[in-house]
Formats: C-alpha cells, sequence, structure tokens
C-alpha cells in the first residue's frame, strides 16, 4: 500500500504516511483502547482494566510483518492483534475487546484511518482550489482563446479557466467532507446484535463513537452505502483534479506555451524541454480512481451478516483510492501554486483565427460569481 | 439504450421508457423551446416568436433514426435538430437556439432526462424500502441464524436483516434524490462565456433554468463533478439493491429455504425448482453499475473548453447507468414486495449449531431505531 | 442495446443491426433449429421433426417485445421462445430443445451473435488499419516534431507515427479474431452433465458444434474465461482506437494544424471551426470500453452449476461492448480513410525548437519493419 | 505497493517481494547494465566501460526512498538512477544511458518485473490447477447436487465441479504465460527513431532484448495493446481464481457441509465456526483484479509519442495487478491443495429434492476428457 519509490513521484507520500502499516496498527489499537474504555463506562469491565490496556497500548511494540504473518489464519489482523494485547495487558486482558467482533475493529479502523488520511486530502484540494482561485482573480481579464473540442473557438478569459477549475475543487473537497464526517463507528458484534453487552451494547456503542470523535450509528456490517459513498466521492475529487491537470499539459504545450510551471522537470537529453511534469503525475495519479472506485462499488453486496471476500476486497483498495486522490491533488496543488501565466503567448495565439475582435461575454462576471460562490 | 426483449427481465422497461430516443428528441426540443422563451422575457427575441416555436415545437414530427443520420457531421444531434425547428418555424426560425452551442442543450436535455428516469428510480427504490421496512416490522422478533464468512454465527432476528436492507436502500434513494434535485441547466454559450447574449446572458440563464424547473448555475461544460456524484449515487444505490437481493439467493437456496419469492421461475426440465428470479435478475442488472459508473467518473477530464470524446462517452453510458439501477430497483421491489418468510425453516436451521438457546441481543431495538430514523 | 439516435454519430449502427432484438432471436431460433438437427442425427428425435422445426422456425414470427414481456417470469428469454417453438412446430414439438437448458440456447446465441458483429469489428478494424498503412507509406519521409509529455522532442516522421497506428489496431484485431474463433458451442443440459440424452450427449454436443459452425467444448455454463477474453480483447481493440483518435485530435488542434478530417464537423455558429468529429466520436466511443469490459470481467465468478446474476449481467454488458469497441473501429476508419496530412505545417512546426537540423534516425526503417511484419 | 500487514493475508507476499521498491531499483539497473553492454556489442562504448558499470551496478546501493525523492523533479526514477550510476562509474559515466530515453529503462524494467513476478503468479496457478485436478480425478464418480440459480438442480459430480475449476485456471494460466512470453523490450531514445544511435540502433535494441532474455521489437512507447493484453490475462486469471473460491465459500457453508479446508480460521467468540479462510481471501483478492485491469485498459490513449499521465498510471497498478491475480492464486492453491471433501454430505444434500435417482450423465465422461485436455 505505500512505496518509497514512488509515492513521492504521485505526491502521495504526505497521505501515504497516514495509510501505512503503522497507521493500520496504531487505528486498530485506538479501537480497542477506546472500545475498552467504553465497556468500562457503562460497568462492563473495571475502570482499572481499561485504564491499564491503555496503557499497555501505548507502548506496545507490534511489528506488522509478523502481525501480517499472524492474521494469515483468521484472515484479519484484529485476531492477533487481540492476543498482543491480551497477554500484554496481563490481567486486565479479559477487559480487551468485549463484545466486538473482528469487523468491528477493522471497519471503525478503517473509518479512523480514512479521516487521518482525508484530512491531508482535503487540505491539499483545499491548497489546490485556494491556488486556482488566486490565479482567477488575477486573471480576471486576462483574454485567450476558447477551445472546443481541440479547436479554436472564441474568446474567454484565463481568469475563467482557473474559476472552473476551482469550482470542481471546491464541489469535489465539500462532498469528500461531507462523507468523510459522516462516516461512523462500527460496533455490532459477532452477530451484529450486540449480543454479548446486552442490554448494554447499544450504549456501549455510544461511548465507543463519542470516545474516537465519530458518529454513532447501528451496525453496518454488511450495509456498504457508505463505503461506495466514499468511493464516488474520492473518485469525483480525483476528476476534479483530472480537469484542471489535463488542460495545464495541454497549455502548456510548446505550440500553445500559454502557462507553464514554476519547476518544470528536465530532461538530460533534450535541455529545450520544460515538462509540466506537476501536472502530468497529477493526471497519472487522477487515473487510478475510476477503476479502484468501481471495485469498491461493486464490493456493496455483502452477503448475510459477515461478507466472505466482499468485505476483504475493502482495505487495500480503499487505501489505494486514498492514495491516489490525495496524491493526485497534492501534486495539482504544486503545480497550480506556482503556474506561470503568460499573457502574451495568450494575445498571440488569439490572433490565428481573428478572435481578437470579439469579447469574452460575461467571464468577469461569471469569474466574480463563481469566487463569492465558494464554499 | 432500449431493448424490448431485455427492458422487461431487468425491469427496466419502465426506466428505458424515459431514456429511449423519443425521450432524448422531447428533451432536446423542450430545451430549445424554454430557451427562445427565456431570450424572449428578455427581449432578445420577439416573444411572438417563441410562442410560434413552441406551437411548432408541439407538433414536430422527428424521426430519431432520420436525426441519427444527421448527427454524424456534426457528433450530435442537436446541430440537426435546429435545422428543423427553424425549417418547421419559418420566420421565427431566428429565433432559435439564440446564444447557445450544442453542448449547452444537450447537457440541459441529459438533466432532463436524468430527473425524469431518476424520478423512476426513486420510486422504485422507495418501493422496495417500504416492503423492506414491512418486513422488518413483521419480522422484528422472528429468530434465525446470522451467518458470518458463509458461517452459522449466532441467532439475530430477520427483522434486523430486513432493516438493513432498508436501511441501505433508503440511503441509497435520499442520496440519489439530493444528486438529482441540484443538477442544474447548462448554458454557456460557444465558449462559455455567453458572449453572444451578453449583457443578457445570465439573465437568459437564469430565466432558462426557471423555465426548466432546473437550478441555475455558472456554465459547467468542462467541470463535470455533478456527473461523477450521479455516477456515483446510482452506483451506490444499485448496490444497495444487490446486497438484498444476494441475500435473498441466499436464502432461498434450497438448503437454507428460508424466503421464498411469491412468484418464482419455473424450470422446465426442473419442476421441483422456485427460482427467486427477481432477485436474480436484480443482482444481474447491479453488477452492471459500478463499471458503468468508472466510465463517467474516467471521463472528469474533460479538457479545454468542450472535451472532444470524454464528453460525448458520457451520453450512452448515463443512460445505461439509469437503466442498470433502475432495473435493479424495480426488480428488487418485486421480490421484496413478494416476499414469504418460512419462520419454521429458521427455525430448524437454528438448531443446526445449537443457536436456539442463545439470544438475539439488541436485534429488536436495532430495528426499531433503524424504521425510526428512515428519512 | 441499440438506439437509432446514437447509433450512427458512434459509428455503431452497423454492428448494431447484428446485435438487436432480431438479431437476438435470430440466433436463439438459430440454436434451437441446429439443435434438433443434431439431436436427430443421433437418433434422438426423428429426422423429420427436425427438417419441420427447421421448416417452422424459418417463417416463425416473434414479437421481441412480447417475448421480452413473457422472459421476465424465468428470467431469460429462451423458456418462452420454446414455448413459441412447440406450439408452432405441432407435432414436432416434442422434438424442440431437446436435453438443453436455457443457457445451452443463450450461451450458444451470444457466441454466433459475437462472430455475426465481430465480422464487422473486425472489418473495421482492418479498414482503419489498412488507411494508417497507406499513411504511413506515403510518409515513411515526412519530417515532424515528436512530442513527449506534451512537449516537443526531436524530430520523427509522420510515416512512424502512422505505422505505430497501424500496428496498434492490427495487433487489437489478430487478438480479437482470435478470440473470436475459439468461441465455442455451449451445450450442457440441466446439470452441466447432459443426463437428459445421456449416452449420446457428447456426440450430439459435437453434432451441434459442426452444424453451427463453431468449435466444441466441454460445457462451460460456470467457467467464464472465454467470456472474459473476449471482454479483454475488445477493450484491448477499442485501445488500439483510441489512441490515433487521441493524435488526430491532437494534431488536428488549431495551434498544431499538422493533419485534418476530410469531412470535419462544422459549426453553427463558428464556421472557422473544422472539428474533427469521426475522431472525436471515435473516442467517445472508446473511453467506454474499459468499465464495459471490467463488468465482464467482475462477472467471472459465476457460483455453482449456473450463475444467479452474474450470467445475466453479461448479456447486455457484451452487446454494449460490441458496439462500443465496433463504434470506435468505424470511427476510426472514416477519419484514418480521410485524413489530410499537411507537411507544410509539420515543417513549420518543426522550426519552432530547432528540431530542423536533427534526423529522424531510424524512422524510415522502422516504418518498414512494421509495414512488413503487419499480420 | 506492498503491506507487511496485507501481502499475507491476501496470499501476495510470495509476489510482493518481486515487485517491491528493491525490486524496482534491480530491474532499473539491469536495464541500464544490459544497454551499456549492448551499445558495447557494437562499438557505441567501451566494453571497458560497459563491464565496468556492469560491476559498479552489482555493488550500487540505493535508497529508494532517496531515489524515489530524487524522483519527483522529473516524474520518473530513472533520471536520478542514470545520475547515480554516472557518479559511481566514474570515466565511464559516460557509457551510461547511451540512446535511451527513461520510458526506455521504465517500460523495460516494467516487463522484466512482470515476468519475475508472473512467474509465481504462473506457479501458484499451476499448483491450484493441479490441486483441482486431483480433486476431479479422486472424485470422478462422487455424486452431488447441481444447483443452478441457487436452487438443487440434478446429480453431478464433484469431479466435474474440479474439472471445471482446473480448466479455467488452466487457461488463465496459459493465456498469461503467452502474453508474458510475448513482452517485449523497449527502446526507442528520446523520440520513438533511435536517433542517437544510428545507424546502429535497430542493432542495439536487438542485442538489449537477447541480453535480457526479451523478445526484441519497434518501440512501442505509446502503442500499449500489449500492457492491455497483460491487464486482461490477469483479470481473467483473477476470475479464474474467484470461482472456485466462490464456489468453496458456498459448498463449505454449514448448511451445505459438502467441502471444508484443512486449516479453516477460528473465530475467538464462536468456536464452531470453521471458515474457509484460504478461499474467502482468495475471493478477496480476486475481486480487486477487474477495476485494476480497467485502469491499464483506460490508459491506453497514449497521446504523442509519450504519454503525459497515461503512461505514469500504469507503474503502480500494474504493481498492484500483479500482486492482486498473484494473492488470489495463492491462497486458491491453498485452499483447493488442502480441501476436504465430504461424500457424506454430498449424498445427504442429494436426497433433499429426490436427486438421488437421477444419474449424472456423461460427468465421468467429460472428467476424463477435461483432465486428458489439460495443457
Amino acid at each position: 500500500m505505500s512505496s518509497a519509490l514512488f509515492d513521492p513521484v504521485f505526491g502521495a507520500d504526505r497521505v501515504a504516511a497516514r495509510l501505512d502499516d503503522a497507521s493500520w496498527v496504531a487505528a486498530l489499537v485506538a479501537v480497542e483502547v477506546a472500545l475498552s474504555r467504553a465497556a468500562a463506562e457503562h460497568g462492563l469491565v473495571p475502570v482499572a482494566d481499561a485504564a491499564h490496556i491503555a496503557a499497555v497500548a501505548a507502548d506496545l511494540q507490534v511489528d506488522p510483518s509478523e502481525l501480517g504473518q499472524a492474521a494469515v489464519e483468521g484472515g484479519n489482523p484484529v485476531i492477533p492483534l487481540v492476543r498482543l494485547l491480551r497477554e500484554a495487558a496481563g490481567y486486565a486482558g479479559r477487559s480487551v475487546h468485549p463484545g466486538a467482533t473482528s469487523q468491528d475493529v477493522m471497519d471503525t479502523a478503517a473509518v479512523l484511518l480514512s479521516g487521518w488520511a482525508g484530512e491531508i486530502v482535503l487540505d491539499d484540494l483545499r491548497g489546490a482550489a485556494e491556488a486556482a482561485a488566486a490565479l482567477a482573480a488575477a486573471h480576471r481579464d486576462t483574454p485567450m482563446i476558447a477551445r472546443t473540442l481541440g479547436q479554436q473557438a472564441l474568446p474567454t478569459t484565463f481568469g475563467l479557466v482557473a474559476a472552473g477549475w476551482c469550482a470542481g475543487l471546491d464541489r469535489g473537497r465539500t462532498e469528500l467532507a461531507r462523507v468523510l464526517a459522516a462516516l461512523p463507528v462500527q460496533f455490532g458484534g459477532a452477530a451484529g446484535t450486540l449480543a454479548a453487552l446486552h442490554p448494554h451494547g447499544l450504549a456501549v456503542a455510544a461511548s465507543l463513537a463519542r470516545g474516537l470523535g465519530l458518529a454513532d450509528a447501528a451496525p453496518w456490517h454488511t450495509e456498504r452505502t457508505r463505503m461506495g459513498e466514499l468511493a464516488g466521492a474520492l473518485a469525483v475529487a480525483a476528476g476534479a483534479c483530472a480537469k484542471p491537470a489535463t488542460d495545464i499539459v495541454l497549455l502548456a504545450g510548446t505550440e500553445l506555451g500559454e502557462v507553464s510551471e514554476a519547476a518544470p522537470g528536465d530532461s538530460s537529453s533534450m535541455p529545450h524541454k520544460r515538462n509540466p511534469i506537476a501536472a502530468i503525475t497529477a493526471r497519472g495519479a487522477a487515473r487510478r480512481a475510476p477503476g479502484l472506485a468501481a471495485v469498491l462499488l461493486a464490493a456493496a453486496d455483502h452477503e448475510h451478516q459477515r461478507a466472505a471476500g466482499a468485505w476483504h476486497a475493502e482495505w487495500q483498495t480503499l487505501g489505494e483510492l486514498l492514495r491516489a486522490t490525495g496524491g493526485a491533488a497534492a501534486r495539482l496543488r504544486t503545480s497550480l501554486g506556482g503556474l506561470i501565466v503568460h499573457p502574451d503567448r495568450m494575445a498571440a495565439n488569439l490572433t490565428l483565427t481573428g478572435g481578437t475582435d470579439a469579447s469574452p461575454g460575461h467571464a468577469a462576471e461569471l469569474v466574480e460569481r463563481l469566487l463569492m460562490e465558494r464554499p
């Protein structure tokens, strides 16, 4: 799920750091600790046990590789992690994992991780949108030719182009933030009935949610619309990054030359080349998102009360999708943040099809409207 | 986009009737009529012209096949339709298509069609959810075994299973309704600047939106997050249908026998078979959605001010996706609406792994909570 | 599955004519007729019955819409078609559908249809490749600038660019032809054991294959690698069309102007525009293929001896994919067949980065090698 | 691209070890070494230089993380690796990377890696097929009920079921092996014309291919049908694993109980559970493949002479797809290799719908045919 070699190239290193094996372990442990505390809150386990578990967990050394090997037998890392935690907790081991099933812990950890990583993704989407907004404001009236179906059409302004980029990035971010904020705790126990904690199960679930800063919800072990919504929102945000990245690649082309990146990539053999490498790699990252989202959307048919495969397909796919979208946002932010606009080339290109006489119509008003409507 | 042979099998005939060639023509014409009216409202074309265009359009006979052939040259049906409408309108032909570009009309028509078809999809999602809710209420306390990873686990109730189906269907519907309701008019003119109508372009756009009952928005020719959101919402709703359909197929299996459909499909050669054919075909329809959604999500990178291909890829894909999701909802509604529950078989299966002593925990409370939380 | 409005726009009318409802009915009937004949060949039904069935079938009037409605109950059109055929055949009705299950007939019909439609797809792929080969030969030495990462790089020749297009189209076609030719008959009976015809089942299957001109094979009701291979081959062929279409759109852009289409699309409001509309719609069609292929690939997990949904998801998806790939090939063939090359613009663009001094290296040799290696 | 935590769970550790950052570095270095040697073979660089480069490369310590950071600027790791290698090679640095462009080295390295990893994938596919074949032979005559659309149908034998699994796995493997074996070297230089080495470029390419044990081919920088074929073959192979995995999960269900895994996963809270965890995780891995394949298929439209994004999207996706398919094969091999068949339960289930009297028809013959036809 992470690659020291490729993550930086595709802008995913910052988001990957919150999605790596250590982060998964940290999230799983955080859920177990919060669960013991929530159970203690309702008198189901001793408060002292919960405190001891929290202390022990803070010092727990978990080798992801060993945990991974131990996870093969049961098909997920929660089972061996609970064993580790129980051993480490000694007498308080009895109070680890009360009433829970592996999926409770995996799903809630995935929600935590999505929040941690999502924060980075949202930040980079915001940064990219800010940069686009600044370009829109600065070039509200900078004339350029609009191109439709690849052909020069009529004049527009670069500000309106950038305002459109900004609008997409804002929409993608707002929607993603909405979906992320609504992701709830998962707590249903072995059969989704919280039977082991009856009649305190629902109260413990509420406490667990509160403890982790998540929304409360009825168990959703096999009701995966939320996962689908997250997949959709991430892919839409990636698409919102792909659009400006594609435009920048095209506008930076030698013959158009209307923009260039602040730190274009060199080519050892061709010193005249000025590759808009941030936009290029943003596109590379964004193109991975739709297929990854389709995997998560296709995994919606969780059968019975715990899916035998559809659930398992989510874990790595979600991580990859967060990395792809986050990487696209980060690289686009870099591209937009340092974008150099060449009004002279825009003006020169406008003369090619006689577009200099025509007016950019409502372009300036539209820029202002789009900037004013920003969330 | 439609098949008299397959649409009924997959429940798509009702939704397909709002997505067929004639519906496309009707939507395109409706946009042109409304546009002339909106322009007249602001004095840009004579009011009498707009009225005449509306009258002519109401009687206009358009052969989709001829229109399709005529559309090859320009790559979309708006160009020849405008020609037809202008010819039919005689002197008022001058007031057809004022200030518009083909994409304005295609996109707004696609929004109208999505609304028309979406109404059916939402209705069937609602019907399916209602049926699931009724099952949940009726079987709040009907014990059955929960199955995790394909194995019998601990008891739950059938009511909780059905309440989970209902929750997913409700979420899928609510989200889809939200996205559909927000789809705005498209009106930007040749370069997205509304130059031809300046300084009245924005006012005409607002009037056009009002006339068609759509939201107003700045031109979004190549800012396609809305299309991505629609794709995501449709695929999520399809997934919400797939989950209960899969469960029904499994629960109706000979060895489990816990539910059966009211009108199961016969088999000519095997009279003992009772295929849950509505659920089966709901699954068949739903499985098409994720890949179709991925096509729309991947088409987000509309380059420049009108995409040369990414835009065109949307038209048929959107129709297919609406048909797939709508079909899944319709067939699931049929399946759920007549679902026969066999508490005796549920009870018998519970004895297989000694699950009869265990309690279904918070199942009844969760059913009530889920039903009470319904939107 | 077909649209009189959109099929021509996306080049799919010719292929769609072999995939429409009537074609499905024809294919299903052809399988039933051949099956009765094959059974007669081995004495399992009277030869006179088989002949009578063939005669009756030739005159059988089937309304796809009625058949579709009648197909709802059993979930596929074979059941009511067999009923129709039996009624029409009178006494010989006893010899209709001997030993078969619906999937035998649906799958074999799908194979027939794929062959019928595939012939068109292959023809258009071949036509497109021929046109590319002619361009490669004619412009073996026409210098142009190579562009890497959107930037001018070093010189190449247009012939080498076109030879690369040709190579991709040839590979896509060859592979698709190979997969299509290997698609076998499906004949396994209710449980895939051909029990009803034992001990003559395998012989009847072989005769059926021969009668339909298909390969023989053990029943593959739920062994769907062939369907996946077909999906992959179609998507690869679509991708082989997308590459030149994308290049043409870019090279035909106003600022590059190195190629143009023979019959570019006009724009009513912008008479200076020369949209390469064939390439544009080829791209539009091709972009639909990967998601459709993913649906077929994801449907590989046919459970037990007949899948309850995964099988059903194939029918319409396969038709859409054939239409998308076929349309892309047809539109690209049109684009390439009339492509106008502008060596003067290529020469002028070469001067922008001083590329005129550099040599196109092995370009001419590579063109000759690629043309010589053509299948 | 790799996860110590999840790779073992999904059977991907063996294949991931050949796809990790260190493997990428090793492959890139191998290409550079072979290229210097190939150039030396034709007198373009001193033979002593090439030998020195090889020696230096053997000792080169590359920190993937540093290389990744250094790769950001140019968008791929080849540029900084060449720098490292030149520095390390001292005077012979002049003979590093002769006539090559980054894509030559990246693509050829990806081909090498695909071969290295593919060997593992093929081995596990073969092992899984062998296990299925053994089950087929051993249970040629073991009666069980065939299930169609989830319902009991008529008798078959478990041997025929297993023979079908074997057939799919063999087809998937054979096709994948064919595609992998045909993957050629990439060598085209900056513009795909091998200009820098003219007139020796083609000879160097042939030597490079020979040196690396790869097929020779004209440059295919933006002719990506091979990548699409590889994606298709991997996804088909994953599907061939998904089918038996799904069957095993269903047949191992408590109520059916016809098979069980040798080392089923325990559940801490439910000791009676016997989760077929190898099959479950095989399914989890396989479900990721179609979406990943779609990303690669959608990336076919490499524009001009080096794609700005479509190419970059391939690298990580290809690795993920190899891991997903390889993991599915490895876990399925484990599942099948130890599968315990319960003929008594098969016999008991046969009595439920009176299937005991019917015959399994040609089942035994089909088993023998399928086993005899094995590649």
